[in-house]
């Protein structure tokens, strides 16, 4: 549709999830109209983040150090570590500060038809971090999704003859939701997820 | 929510227009999980665009050249000139296939409320286009709001001792619209427009 730079721009903002064709065009003549230093700084923070951001050794969560700060705060839980697909999950969890112990991050879910499998997440390094500490929950909170459902009954196998309780979130309506909204099988988990008052 | 980096770049995209902080936080972690090279085909779009992009010296188009590529083809109608808003607008034009002229840019409507005033607008500089060349109709397209409307009425005002035809795009109904849904003004645009047939 344009020519040389405005396309090319065009097409790499229209490569990102969730931006179409129109909103690429758009964000481009916002960028045009921009001032200098404003987009010299969004290209300062995309160098930034490709440049200083490295997974956590210990939980493979985003970090700017060696060790990321939940891993390396001796106020979390020791002995809890929380499973989670990705690093995003864990923002997601830290925001209901209910849970006090430690992360990992798996990388994905298993998922045969996209190719990955158990080998691609980082499911070994969580057999190593349980076996070599005092380690006595593990928390299954991967996506309550085929794939996601799928790797963690994977994973609560694969811990079954270790000495750890191996626990899963809870399924069920969501909090302000409505009964008469709710889907079949969030219902019938809700159900079967009952518990006394 | 984040630290350092990821939410310098959380920050900056949140900024763009249409993106609020859940798509820009999807955002970075997206460009976080890229190659190295694709985030740095963004960042050398988003350079090359702030460096060769200009402004055309005669309608006000976006080009890397001096003269757009439109103002700078000679098979394009020299008599005719077809005002917008936005460069933007040019290509939405050019779609339709219908006009076969030339354009002016304004950067803008008449806006009181924003302090956008006829100064402000490449509006003397389209009256100096008329008044040294062969023009013989102004096409005043900019939007049917209030602004472009005030916009247009101004234009066709200033323009009115020159010995151009102004016209203006015809309101009524978009092609493939329900009568029942239009809105009224609309609808009575449509009617005060009415043609023979």
């Amino acid at each position: 549709m344009y020519e040389g730079a405005i396309q090319d721009l065009v097409d790499e903002l229209g490569r990102l999830p969730g931006i179409g064709p129109k909103s690429a065009q758009r964000l481009t003549f916002h960028l045009l109209a921009q001032e200098e230093d404003e987009v010299q700084s969004l290209i300062n923070a995309l160098q930034a983040v490709k440049r200083l951001v490295k997974t956590c050794e210990v939980c493979g969560n985003v970090t700017e150090t060696e060790v990321c700060s939940i891993c390396s705060d001796p106020r979390r839980d020791q002995g809890v570590i929380c499973v989670v697909e990705a690093a995003q999950d864990i923002q997601a969890l830290e925001r209901t500060r209910v849970f006090r112990g430690r992360y990992h991050v798996l990388g994905g879910a298993i998922d045969p038809l996209s190719g990955i499998g158990p080998d691609q997440l980082r499911i070994r390094q969580l057999y190593s971090r349980l076996s070599d500490s005092g380690i006595t929950e593990v928390i299954l909170a991967t996506n309550p999704t085929i794939e996601g459902e799928a790797t963690a009954t994977y994973i609560a196998r694969l811990l079954a003859p270790l000495e750890v309780t191996v626990s899963r979130l809870a399924s069920g309506l969501p909090v302000g939701g409505d009964l008469e909204y709710a889907d079949e099988v969030t219902l019938g988990r809700a159900l079967e997820g009952r518990r006394q008052v």
